[in-house]
């Protein structure tokens, strides 16, 4: 089998590189013997061994009647979807890594991959090398979902990390990511959880199948946290990260990227560094997690290759995921209205009388400030409460209970 | 599509309950509609709600052209062998969750499968309800798979997590274990680590394509191992765990069940109960870990049925798992060729400077007995050094790297 690279950058370099190395085990495991790369569509120059096989034009992919799969691997929108969209057309399975693509366009691209009785798969496009797409849309098959959330972006959870276990400020650890390169120069779509929003789009919609737009979630990053929650939380026993989730509620679902406290003993808690892991909660499974490296060239080109491997052998046989049709406001249940426990941080001139009288016993810390974690109401009643403490509220972040 | 069910206890009937349970969701899952249960053979008595599916005859199942799928939850080899092969050849996929027959017998009824252009599926046989085989066989394919080791017997973990957090001794926990329903009255199988040795055995045929017979895997349980070994692991950094493990070693593989010490920050070693947890290194996407209930009605059957709707779907279209050969005895290293680190505990009267002498500055912890942890060498040499100490050697337990 033959197949092309659209996007030569470290993720498609990457896919070439594990296709070679590894190139008579993936003969062995395709159904068609050994998979090579024809061509590399990539506009910049490229001077390594493979520079032969690189065109500039989109059209010898798309003519060539050798080529059954195509992978994507260029990122962003344009001219992404359309050569993907062109492809998909043309009889060609199709591969991404990538997470806006699928984010914004996913229904879209797998209606037409239907219609033309190919697939458009994206492994990668979630969590690098960890297999959670097929899990979500094979193993766990036999089981409503309850839940998704994860650790998906592992730019703010390194950042996390050096924040909880060396008490690194913000800034300092970002610089750090920046200069390990983890983090780009303008880090806004990591910090900002843009990217994990993307990430748990696609998550909700293979978990309720339905298309979840990244303007319907509620995204909020880690650029606000300060080394008082990180340190407050841990004393209160629960460790602060990044997470994307996803959750049945009643008709409609709540999905969300925050910040959020985990207990210390869970699984979630122990993931380190630029690593990523994703929980599901099903109702015939219970609770399972996937863990690995989130990013990277070759974790990445782990999950593209086992997409191209299975494309390959399922030629003409388009896998049903079952996200097929859009979500509508109405599906998407307002943050304020989830009930939730809240982690409150006020400065220290609260009056502890007033918190007990509006949330209760609850354990109060008091150090530089006041911090205490709310029982488990809606979120709108637990904000209105801690506005009417008369004080500086300092910080708000929300408690899950993982 | 009809399917019928051989064997209804715990596993079988959950079966039956997830099925109608999940129906509607089910459906729409499945190429082809509902999947709903037409036979359950089970020779004891049914008197629940689905008493008028049950036969004693398994013809009825075999001879009945609108069975496409079979569940196998009888367990064991006999009957559940004749009955699987007379399935797969009559043209009907199999779906078991037997690791017995699987680990005994899977390159045979694979073989058997693909000559009949069917399935014979397991996702169930390994870690109940996590998503491992599939991954293992689908989403990794694109990598040389290094190793995968694993906690895949629940009740030992159950027995171990009370000895290392409540410094229960082993008689309590595994008592314990029976109270709770987690331990068989003969808890053989489990606390000597045969049941583990099934799963390393399927594991290791798809990480490495060769079937590896039990009667191939040093195998080693815990009911030897005392507080005192936990103890001083904790106080070196460590946690023990029983391990399933199979390591690519040269053009060899170590495949070994026994305790082992793992790093109390390692993911793994935070595996508490009756959870279950797989690692797999591999060449391109590194290291990852699947989580979740490695037992029980419910997190067992959701395999088993995930495994069900992918029968369905691929009617007549046989996966391909490359588990295509016999593991000569050749194949498998001898473990004490193999190169690991140990824990060894030896009596009071042993002389610290020849621990010294024989494994260079080690840490020793000097309690009731005393304990250190030796340098990476091939174990057959630790063994004999250790032998060469002049004292009584009270206990030998592998260090890992995880």
């Amino acid at each position: 089998m033959y197949i092309a690279v659209m996007g030569y950058g470290t993720v498609g370099a990457g896919v070439v590189k594990v296709l070679k190395m590894n190139r008579d085990h993936i003969s062995r495991k395709s159904r068609h013997g050994p998979i090579d790369v024809k061509y590399i569509l990539e506009i910049r120059e490229v001077t390594d061994e493979n520079a032969h096989l690189v065109t500039k034009n989109f059209n010898d992919i798309l003519n060539d009647k050798d080529i059954h799969v195509v992978v994507e691997t260029m990122g962003g929108i344009h001219p992404a979807f359309d050569y993907v969209s062109a492809c998909l057309k043309a009889g060609k399975s199709v591969v991404t890594s990538n997470k806006e693509l699928v984010a914004e366009k996913g229904l879209e691209l797998l209606t037409l991959a239907r219609a033309n009785q190919v697939n458009f798969t994206f492994e990668a496009s979630v969590a690098g090398g960890i297999p959670i797409i097929r899990p979500l849309s094979g193993s766990l098959n036999g089981n409503i979902i309850e839940e998704v959330a994860g650790i998906i972006n592992g730019t703010t959870n390194f950042i996390l990390t050096k924040m909880i276990t060396e008490n690194m400020p913000y800034a300092d650890a970002l610089r750090l990511a920046q200069e390990k390169g983890y983090a780009e120069k303008d880090p806004t779509a990591d910090v900002e959880g843009i990217d994990a929003c993307r990430k748990i789009c696609i998550l909700s919609a293979l978990a309720f199948g339905k298309h979840v737009h990244p303007r319907q979630v509620c995204t909020e990053g880690i650029s606000k946290l300060d080394l008082k929650d990180t340190k407050y939380a841990g004393e209160l026993g629960y460790v602060i990260k990044l997470l994307g989730r996803s959750k049945r509620v009643g008709d409609q679902i709540s999905v969300m990227v925050s910040p959020a406290l985990v207990k210390k003993e869970s699984l979630l808690a122990n993931v380190s560094g630029v690593n990523n892991a994703v929980l599901v909660r099903a109702n015939a499974v219970g609770e399972i997690m996937m863990y690995g490296p989130g990013a990277g060239m070759m974790p990445t080109a782990s999950a593209v290759v086992g997409d191209v491997i299975d494309c390959c052998n399922h030629y003409m046989r388009p896998k049903f995921f079952g996200w097929s049709e859009d979500a509508g406001d109405d599906f998407i249940k307002d943050y304020l209205d989830v009930e939730t426990a809240l982690f409150i941080r006020v400065d220290r001139s609260v009056d502890k009388a007033k918190i007990k009288e509006a949330f209760g016993d609850v354990d109060i810390i008091e150090k530089d400030d006041v911090a205490f974690i709310t029982p488990v109401a809606a979120e709108r009643e637990l904000r209105i409460k801690a506005e009417g403490l008369g004080c500086e509220v300092k910080s708000v972040i929300r408690v899950t209970d993982y």
